[in-house]
C-alpha cells in the first residue's frame, strides 16, 4: 500500500518557496504536491529555479480552488501549525504523525500554510489532527521549506514500520464523505435556526465540524450516521 | 552539563545562507556559530535579514581561519555530508549522532560545507564521525540551512523537550455523558421508527452505540451534540 503522503500548501505566497518545498519533500522520496490557490498563480516562474532540479514534483503539482477540493480523496488529513491553537484535536510531533501516514490504510495529506501566517483556523478544522514542531519558546521562525523538510525527513525515517494487519479496521472515508455528512447535519439544523444569530454562525459551524471530524469514521460509519439524520428529517415512517 | 553543539559553516559562500543557518539553529535551540573563511568576508549585509529575528546567533558568530582552529576546544567533532564517502569512519545518521551529542561529555562541533561543494576530504580528516542525513538516492539535493535545521532538530529532540503541549487535549467524557448523548438519539429516533421492525432494532442500535462510542469525545464534545440534538427536536427558535 502507498503510504507516501500528499503534500498541500494552501494559499502560498513566493514561488520560489513552493520550488524550495519541492526540493524538500523530493529529497525524501515525496513527489505529489497540490497547492490552494497559490497568491501569483500557477505555473510560477519562480519556482522552478529554487526546486534545484526537483521538476518533476512541480511539474505534476495540482491546483485547487479549496483545500476542501485538494484533500476530498485523503482518509487522514494533517493539519501542520507553528504555535498551538485552542482546538480540541491530537496534536502530534512530526515523528508521531510519519509513524501515524506510515501504519494507517488510506491517502493521507500534510498541510501547510501561507509563509506569513499559517493555516487560518478553517483549514486547521478540516484536519484530523494538528502537526506541531516543536520548536524553542523563545523563537519560533520555521519557514516554510523547513517546515516541508522536517516532516518528509521524519516520514522517510519511518519507512519500513510494518503496517499493522487491518482487513478489519477500515480506514477512515475520503474527506468528500465526510463534508457529505458535516453539510447533511448543517442542511438540518440550519431551518431550526443553529445558526442564528449570525455572529455565532461561523463559530457554530467550526465547533460542529470539528467534532465530526476528529473521529475519523469509516464509509460504514458515515453511511450509518447519514441514515440516522435522513430518519430525523423525515416523518414517521408508515408501519404497514 | 552543556550538550548544546557548536556550528561550524565551513567557507560558506552566500550570507543569505549563513543568516537562515542562523534561523534554522535558533528555532531549536542552538546559539553558538563558527564559520571558518567565509567566502564574502564579516559581518555580511545578507547574512541579517536571512536571519529573521534570530541576529544573536549572527552577532556572536565568531570567525576562524582554518577548521582546526574552530574546533581547537571540541571533543567531538562530526562532520556533515550528503553522500557516503569513502573514509574508515563511523557513520551515524542525525539522530545517532544527536544522541551521541546529548550523553558525551565535552563540547560537541557539528560541521556543514560550503554549499555548493560540501566538505573536502581534509575537513572530514578532522572529525571522529561522519554525519549523513539519509535521503532518496535518486535526488540528494539538501541545501545549506536544512542540513542544519534537520541536525539542530534532531539535538532538540534528543532533550526530551520535544513533547509538544496538549494540555487543552481533553480526555474523553465519562460514559454516563456518553451514555446521555446515545439516550437522546434513541429518544428522538425512536418515534421515527428508525428502530424497526423489531428484528432490525437490536443491529441497529448496537450498529449506532458503536459508531458514537469509537471517537471518545470529550466533556465539550458531547455537549456540542446534545446541543445539535436539542436544536433538532425543537420547532424553529423564534428570531425576536
Amino acid at each position: 500500500m502507498d503510504s507516501h503522503p500528499v503534500i498541500v500548501l494552501v494559499r502560498p505566497q513566493l514561488g520560489e518557496n513552493i520550488g524550495k518545498a519541492a526540493r524538500a519533500m523530493l529529497n525524501f522520496g515525496l513527489a505529489e504536491m497540490r497547492l490552494v490557490a497559490p497568491r501569483d498563480g500557477w505555473p510560477n516562474p519562480s519556482a522552478g529555479p529554487a526546486a534545484a532540479g526537483a521538476d518533476e514534483v512541480l511539474e505534476k503539482a495540482q491546483v485547487f480552488d479549496t483545500l476542501t477540493e485538494a484533500v476530498a480523496d485523503c482518509a487522514h488529513v494533517y493539519a501542520t501549525t507553528v504555535r498551538k491553537r485552542g482546538m480540541t484535536k491530537p496534536v502530534l510531533t512530526p515523528e508521531q504523525a510519519a509513524r501515524d501516514i506510515r501504519t494507517s490504510p488510506g491517502r493521507s495529506a500534510l498541510v501547510f500554510g501561507p509563509e506569513r501566517s499559517g493555516l487560518d483556523t478553517g483549514d486547521v478544522a478540516l484536519a484530523r489532527a494538528i502537526v506541531t514542531v516543536p520548536v524553542n519558546p523563545h523563537f519560533g521562525s520555521l519557514n516554510l521549506a523547513q517546515a516541508v523538510v522536517l516532516c518528509a525527513y521524519e516520514w522517510s525515517k519511518a519507512a519500513g514500520l510494518a503496517l499493522p494487519d487491518s482487513e478489519d479496521h477500515l480506514p477512515p472515508a475520503p474527506q468528500d464523505e465526510l463534508e457529505g455528512l458535516i453539510g447533511h447535519f448543517e442542511a438540518l439544523l440550519e431551518p431550526k435556526n443553529y445558526f442564528w444569530p449570525e455572529i455565532r454562525a461561523e463559530v457554530n459551524r467550526r465547533t460542529l465540524r470539528n467534532v465530526l471530524t476528529r473521529p475519523g469514521w469509516n464509509h460504514l460509519e458515515i453511511r450509518t450516521l447519514r441514515g440516522v439524520l435522513s430518519f430525523l428529517e423525515k416523518e414517521p415512517r408508515k408501519r404497514n
